[in-house]
């Protein structure tokens, strides 16, 4: 008699008993897809996702990415008590981040060849690391308040950024420290904007 | 006829053609064994690899993280070309972080009832802060040299770092802040005096 | 024979005429009110025009003061050639100034015995230290240009110099070092508005 | 008869009673010298004492200038309570001084047709700026203690105000600005290092 449809046997209680198939095809295909996850994850990818070419993914897997704390730091401060405003420590670590990248570019910048071409990008870039590191700071601070300073900084920030990040970007093509460096002052803008918002609530 | 063993059929080219059922588990198994390796990188776990507890679990998946860029600012340098002092950099990053943390750590620091018995530990928490913010930035430099200057911010930087740590280890017992801050002191320590050495090559 | 007056003849041949006494009398006047307006101006007044103790007086004199010279440095900028904005040049120079004594008022204040009540003054001593450091650093600079963002820092400045100079009023009648970061807070809002109205036309 | 000596009858009272002449010709050189000397010593001298160029005198005697005020902020600290270290004072208020000077002929070195002959030069009066300024910050803390961190950052600056001083003499003959900031450094030098001999005691 034919069956128009297969019961799939290995699905099913064999009538041996024990699915072993399809146990040992699914531990084997688990630790694999384990693996590449783990490899996929940590070794050939740069912090922001991209890929890397190979000489940085050697220098990525060597060195030990330092991170930042603000959300543990923050949520343990006796005012919050885990009670965080993600917005707002994740413009503070962009801010910390960027005035690294900003200070970096400027110096970049300044080694090039053409380093008189790059002066308006250079000043850009000097103005923004100072911004960037006073709201850093600033927004970090829980104890008491001082909303309105807050929300000024937050504002010249962003300001800031996107001048140094329209800058960066006219140079973006030829240079590479531009154009990542503009990446992480559209990440800050952005950053200072969503924590405006937050804070209007 | 009875087989004292059975010839895992399924594993072999089955007369039926395509080892299919092997094929299904591994595919199921892959798929779960990636996805829970994903799940355990990365919500679960606060940045320095400890567990959290549920909220801020919560708070950690909804947070994207900032990372810190000298890695890929730096080696783009027109000087640098790709070809970076690893333990620099390193050091660089945990400088930025380790000024974010000292800053919190002072104003929370400032929010305890028990204020007037942490006035040294905002102390050197400020200057701590104040070393690491300056010597992120110096070392960043690519362009011209500097080396003494560096290597006398490096090595304030990690006596500031290790003071700052021991008077925040006196309180950690007491203030989670305090605990988080001295470690983020002795991984600056640390990458200040492993730069350092990297330094006298 | 008598005369109505004795003309000190040793000092002039004349007979008539040459009024000398009055000549005398004025240079000994001139010596001893330029004398008097030297030690006056020098010695016994602190930087702000007010009259200080004896035991501050004593320090005064011994401490060459330093001063601020943003002015010589920015007149010698090759693109300003001796054509400085004084308003800004000004409201730098109280930045720089303002900065320095809200470091130290925070620094007094956490000294205090009744610490506790003074949190909020402190933090707001942090963040304007903060805003007026940033904010001089990113006015000096004259090379490209960046209005915007020296108008919003002008700005937050002016705000946090108001709102810490309102919370350090409030303690000036008990802590003397309160009362003068208050003048110094109010000083440099001042500047900054200066600054910024300059920058209208 | 004659008198072997004359008696100056300008200077005894007259017969005629008041010495009205000398009195008055008194008063008006009195006023006259107490104008020269206050006109001289505000209007037509820069801050260090040399005499200026008349666009210069203009500038100085139009922008009323700021003044550091370490030395009241300090005494007043509640630990001090008048006692300062003076030399520890002078260098603080030199390296906010030199914070600003370096950070302006950074920006003035950048703005020069020849920027490319002085980066090195920038380099140097980046980190020189950003030494200064946490020096500064650090030094002026007098709650608590942290005399090592103190020591060590006087000694980074002292070189760095150095190091710095010397590259901008190389540029002094052909750039007032390198010629200025050149002296800042050696003061500030020269401060650090007074303030160190003076925490030997």
């Amino acid at each position: 008699m034919s069956r128009p449809w297969r019961r799939p046997s290995s699905l099913m209680p064999s009538r041996d008993g024990f699915p072993t198939k399809v146990l040992l095809g699914a531990l084997a295909g688990a630790l694999a897809g384990a693996a590449a996850v783990a490899i996929w994850g940590s070794g050939s990818h740069a912090a922001n996702g991209s890929r890397q070419s190979p000489s940085r993914e050697r220098n990525t897997r060597n060195s030990r990415r330092a991170t930042m704390h603000a959300q543990q730091m923050i949520s343990t401060h006796p005012h919050v008590k885990g009670n965080t405003n993600d917005a707002l420590i994740r413009c503070i670590e962009e801010c910390y981040s960027c005035a690294q990248a900003c200070t970096s570019c400027a110096d970049a910048c300044l080694g090039e060849d053409m380093v008189n071409q790059l002066t308006q990008c250079i000043r850009l870039n000097l103005d923004c690391a100072d911004v960037c590191a006073a709201t850093g700071s600033i927004a970090t601070r829980r104890t008491g308040s001082n909303e309105e300073v807050i929300r000024r900084m937050l504002e010249a920030c962003a300001v800031a950024c996107r001048l140094c990040g329209e800058e960066c970007e006219r140079h973006a093509g030829m240079h590479e420290h531009c154009r990542i460096c503009a990446e992480s002052c559209r990440r800050c803008e952005r950053a200072c904007r969503e924590a405006l918002s937050s804070m209007a609530h």
